[in-house]
């Protein structure tokens, strides 16, 4: 995608134990029923369909992800709309540990905590223009487009060659009412047109078209048939270096080597902070490394 | 107590963070309602009175205690009773994690499971010939005798001194019916002799009073003086032994922190074969040290 491994750290998680030492910290400070109303996870368990058959690690989860923010100590986290629950409760774990084991004042600004003793900086979401892309099926249970996930299995893949995107993109769901081409089509709520406004640079092309649509001028065949050429070409050099990188695995490894390395660090950094604060840092504390 | 440090490694559950990342792990493989219907757990929250108020981090804690057990993959595990249900869900997801990562039988016999090529044994309860103590105070919401619990403010520590341990005997919750030393006392159920029955080492003395204290000729109060003697008794040696540790924290943290160091090898080497098992030993694997 031409993220750069020496200026963004790409790291394998689970080869970050901090992470998961910070997550049962941070489990101790949020009140189940907290965790549990999440609407991020009611809404998974309602999209996939799940019921009551989940396993304790779906809610633990959402804790983690907690962990997986804070472990890093950042100001901002790019993310997409619907993550911003997970956030929101980030950013109260990250207040109660601050009040509670650094003495910071309940009535501190929000950007002013790491300032007056903090651990934990309360983050900020960074949303991007698209805040949430949908998936190629139709809406869920809850009468609302699904996100675009893998697990929901309406998703393009960057790895899917052209005709698997072909084949996805000429089978997506679009205006359910129009039964011809000749038909008036609903360009609102609409994936076919949610990906054209979001890949297509072309906003003259969208404008025209969408007035035919509208107008039962022109089929859905043809608008997909152009989202599958945007699509193509943009997925097509990312794809290209994919198989380049698929022939070094160990150059990704490396990356991945050289950056779970340096996430390690920093993720030690914040973990002997954190303990610092709670006062469990036995070991430290007796031989006068400890504050 | 007695217990050698160099021969029974003793350490900070904190400071081995396998612990908490074969947590994350064991946690996918158990449902959360099995989780949540665990009985240890119900019966601490209504015995605690918490209602909706506890932290994710409660029952997330019946999840560690399974990786507390299998981190150092032992064949026996003492515990009190209470604690077999813990246990019955340690045993689960030690099979599910054979059957699933390792490929072993499902009708496998649970001694088997390691031979088999499983990673984790299927662990076996030792019970002690006390099986639960009681606390010094009354009944619980169900009616039953409480088991001694720090958090229910009804336990005698091997910390408290003498006076402290007679107070705490004096006031002791005993036969609720028996107004006078002349009314006939009930013997079972009574936290008074159930604590004879478990530390005073004289039989003939507790069958004789027991039959007075039936009889109503012998009053709680010389039979709470008789306690008080055999828990100072008792308790002496192991107060002036933490006296002379208290003298000495250096000592303790040193054994601490070789047991610590001690544990850590295990608990990474059983890290290490979950990891192999579950195929995420990425960068072992591209070194060619993975299976």
């Amino acid at each position: 995608m031409g993220i750069d491994p020496n200026r963004s750290t790409l790291f394998i998680q689970s080869e970050v134990p901090a992470i998961d030492e910070l997550t049962f910290f941070f489990a101790m400070l949020l009140p189940f029923n907290r965790v549990m109303r999440n609407p991020t996870l009611k809404d998974e368990i309602r999209d996939k369909g799940l019921g009551e058959e989940y396993s304790f690690g779906f809610p633990l989860y959402a804790v983690g992800q907690c962990a997986d923010i804070l472990t890093f100590r950042p100001a901002l986290v790019p993310v997409g709309e619907d993550q911003l629950p997970h956030l929101e409760m980030t950013r109260e774990v990250a207040r109660r540990f601050n009040q509670i084991y650094c003495g910071v004042d309940s009535h501190t600004e929000d950007k002013d905590y790491v300032a007056r003793g903090g651990v934990f900086p309360i983050i900020e979401p960074k949303l991007g223009r698209v805040r949430r892309l949908v998936g190629t099926g139709g809406p869920g249970p809850s009468g609302e487009l699904l996100k675009m996930s893998k697990s929901l299995n309406n998703a393009i893949f960057l790895s899917d060659d052209a005709d698997a995107v072909q084949k996805k993109v000429m089978g997506m769901y679009t205006d359910p009412k129009r039964l011809r081409a000749t038909d008036p089509g609903t360009v609102e709520n609409n994936p076919l047109w949610i990906f054209h406004e979001t890949f297509n640079p072309d906003q003259a092309w969208i404008t025209e078209q969408q007035a035919a649509y509208r107008a039962g001028k022109v089929g859905d065949v043809v608008i997909k048939r152009k989202l599958v050429e945007v699509l193509n070409t943009l997925i097509e050099p990312i794809r290209a270096r994919r198989k380049q990188f698929e022939a070094r695995p160990d150059d990704v490894l490396d990356a991945l080597r050289s950056g779970t390395r340096r996430a390690n660090v920093l993720a030690e950094e914040t973990l002997t902070l954190a303990k610092r604060a709670m006062k469990q840092d036995y070991f430290s504390r007796s031989l006068g490394i400890g504050g």
